[in-house]
């Protein structure tokens, strides 16, 4: 034993980053000790104040720490496009394309009843509301290609649907991100699914 | 601009991680934001008091949150023989052997003149009263294996010499620890050096 209790509990403490072992851990506690203690209480200062004060925008539901965020508030952005994301990375992912300027919903879960997450908890009633107020005429659904992903874009549709059929002077397209070949990709390593998917869904040059 | 300036203040305090870049950071804010707020928290509170109150063992110069450390208080490990390492992170990696009980003195840092590390700033004056006391027989000197490492260990083997001149029933041994092949290490990637070390110090089966 020659850590220091402190030590010990800042090594367990870093370990909860994803992707940090304890080695690891081991490491940054003595790299921060050795040559960056005010690092280090900037780190300590700024996770306390994001950990607290970060709650979710009112409209999309993306981390803010206002009651609606920057995306939300800015008026340039297309009003009538609304791209429905599982989590705030992935609105990231998405604003790093530089292709894309329309306005955000973030899900924050994926339909789940097993473990309890059902149209509440991912947030419907509010994109319900927000599709009845008739600005958006199209939903972008760029939920993961997983079941739970899958489930959750179908029940996404049939929200849109519901608000169509409820307010006859409203017209919601719903799309989805094309499935295919990523770029780079090599066929060979691709599996079948996609190669089949990209097969069907093949398009003129 | 879709993080909140909270968000961001974050990913930058934590890519002052070592080995984390702003994609990692980004990820790890996320991860804490999503699921973690709690374990956030803790991590802000520990790293406070760690950069605060870890100081340095006034025998051995290891990390501690004392004034000296559990390993200097131990009173079962062997007081005669000192292990020299560059730093905390060195004992660490010694302890972890579990093959060494004796005592350590940790130099945090190098002799390197250009950047102004003279024997002042490793602790030369603390290392050689300490000598002086007597109690110490021999001096295991596990520095690195670069120039100033070297330099280090050559300075430190003086110090040695100067405290049994100066006292003359004192009979101090200063040990370096082995160079060779490393254990599971293939002959062909290792390099001349160290291969031309490990013929010239062959030892008996």
């Amino acid at each position: 034993m020659n850590e220091t209790s402190l030590l010990t509990e800042l090594i367990d403490a870093l370990s909860c980053l994803p992707s940090v072992g304890r080695k690891t851990a081991q490491r940054m506690a003595y790299n921060l000790l050795d040559k960056k203690r005010e690092k280090g209480l900037m780190l300590a200062a700024s996770l306390e104040k994001a950990m607290r004060n970060i709650g979710n925008c009112s409209i999309c539901r993306n981390y803010t720490e206002q009651s609606v965020c920057q995306l939300c508030e800015n008026i340039k952005r297309d009003k009538n496009t609304l791209c429905v994301v599982h989590s705030p990375s992935d609105v990231l992912a998405i604003e790093s394309t530089a292709n894309f300027s329309g306005q955000y919903f973030v899900l924050l879960g994926q339909l789940s009843p097993l473990d309890g997450i059902g149209p509440e908890e991912i947030g419907m009633p509010l994109l319900s509301k927000r599709l009845t107020q008739g600005e958006i005429t199209e939903i972008i659904v760029a939920t993961s290609s997983t079941v739970e992903g899958e489930a959750t874009a179908y029940y996404i549709s049939q929200v849109a649907n519901q608000v169509e059929q409820n307010n006859s002077d409203l017209k919601i397209s719903v799309t989805r991100l094309a499935q295919g070949v990523p770029v780079g990709g090599e066929l060979e390593y691709l599996d079948q699914s996609t190669l089949a998917l990209s097969l069907a869904n093949r398009s003129h040059f």
